[in-house]
């Protein structure tokens, strides 16, 4: 019998603009189909740093040229990301499976995530969004918006912006619908719109951009999920990663995640998300299990023939 | 026992900007969760003129100041306006249900419709969107982008794109599939992302705005819904609207509204639209209904106490 699977891809991955998104959801919807052909139930989630930065830039040069245009929020900025990538994503993949003889519906849901409007992210700004500056470029927006903005890992100058942890996704029922009925989801895009509760029963947007390794763990961990299997640039988890010493990891238990971590082998922002999503999942309940691999290899990692592989040991 | 009922929504109900869409998304969802009180099933679709019109400006206004900037097509511009609007609809309705009392999960559907490349609306552009411009600014925004432009209704000049006719909705088994497990769906926002089927199996974004009524329309006939109801800015449809010898008519049968619909009754691109749509739906299959009301009226005229009814006569 099939697996129920959560699969997060990057928003690095999807490309940079409309072409290139193209053409990336056409190389992951083959990835995805292959899983799917096997008779696992699929969702997919995905990034959208590239996607909701150009987003924002768009609407700051609206501001800029109509100063009466509204000052659209981050997590409406986000909604649209959703939008933006779930369209080319889901029409890839139909199309992929309907080239295949496979008649499962695929369907992109808005996805709401709960944040604590107490999380101290919001005092300490971390996520980069958007394409790179110069140092010049960034302290001019930094003082014509206020916004946050910090070199990134040696590539250029970025904005950031507040990245809380998840606490609830609030389409979980909706997307068990959809699965129960045989369907494939496209959900938490761009790590959800990020939303606060004020009051008894309402959600307010907040401006942030949940990290999407943890709201797909959030997720995968309500849907009951047996396998989330994390999308990557490397096949395999390293250790001392580019050193001499470097250790490609096949296996890992969630102790000893615990003490690479500890140890600082995963880079912020890169790998230690992943990691530390991958240990929350695997600990989360009896027989969770997560893959790290490349999309290239995503079939071949589920069908254990590569990938670093994340649980309990038996 | 409850009907399946698919509510359409104005765009221009829901505002110019963000503070006005939550505002009217407030009052939008006390009607829609009377109807859902009573046991209805409901699906909410939505127009968005005002909004793809801003996002649109958005995208432009980037290309502007960054000749680099990717041409964001409006297909593209009409899914961020679904993910733009739902967001807000979505939780507005989800509020006012939970204080209610009422724990049915709200859910929106990224949806895409189908149009024949050959529809002739592809040569000539009626559908008006975004804000209003002088002559002048229109003018020079034809020159600028080879936009179509035209005068409407009095008010002032806006852009106009092509409005072809629906001719499937792609999520339909989705949106059944979350009815059927009690939720409420808010879909087809802005008529539904237009797309061309290509080759056997793709489906590609075409630069259109979809009628919204159309489109909710051809949904409420692939749903099998028992009634339709459009709302708008009268609480019924009239005769020699605005005319000494005006007449508001309480029921209509789908050939009397043909004879209306030919005598020039109703003003395209405002009330012909919904009596066209309605005459569809009414004779699509028997026993379907038709209303077209005001927002605040929707729960009497569900219950048979105002507003036009339109169905074939007993």
């Amino acid at each position: 019998m099939g697996k129920r699977i959560v699969v997060a891809l990057g928003g690095n991955a999807l490309g940079m603009n409309l072409s290139e998104q193209a053409a990336a959801a056409r190389v992951t919807a083959k990835a995805i189909a292959d899983l799917i052909a096997n008779g696992h139930q699929v969702v997919i989630t995905h990034g959208n740093g590239p996607q909701v930065g150009m987003i924002e830039k768009a609407f700051a040069a609206y501001r800029k040229l109509e100063p009466d245009a509204e000052d659209v929020p981050l997590s409406v900025s986000v909604a649209m990301s959703q939008a933006y990538i779930g369209h080319d994503l889901q029409n890839a993949l139909r199309e992929e499976l309907l080239n295949r003889g496979i008649k499962r519906p695929v369907v992109t849901v808005l996805t709401h995530v709960v944040v604590d409007p107490n999380d101290p992210a919001f005092q300490k700004p971390t996520k980069p969004i958007g394409g790179f500056m110069t140092q010049e470029e960034a302290q001019k927006l930094a003082a014509e918006t206020g916004a946050a903005v910090m070199e990134d890992a040696g590539r250029g100058w970025r904005k950031v912006v507040a990245s809380p942890k998840p606490v609830e996704i609030i389409e979980t029922d909706s997307i068990l619908a959809l699965l129960e009925a045989g369907q494939v989801v496209i959900a938490a895009g761009g790590g959800g719109i990020p939303v606060v509760r004020t009051g008894e029963n309402r959600l307010e947007g907040v401006p942030a951009v949940i990290d999407k390794d943890y709201a797909t763990e959030k997720l995968a961990e309500q849907l009951g999920a047996d396998l989330l299997v994390i999308l990557t640039a490397v096949e395999k988890v390293a250790v001392n990663f580019n050193k001499p010493d470097q250790k490609w990891l096949s296996e890992l238990s969630p102790a000893q995640a615990r003490r690479y971590i500890e140890e600082g082998h995963f880079a912020p922002g890169s790998m230690l998300p992943k990691v530390e999503a991958a240990v929350t999942f695997a600990e989360s309940a009896p027989e969770r299990t997560v893959l790290i691999t490349l999309l290239e290899k995503a079939g071949e990692a589920v069908a254990g023939l590569t990938g670093t592989i994340i649980r309990e040991p038996d």
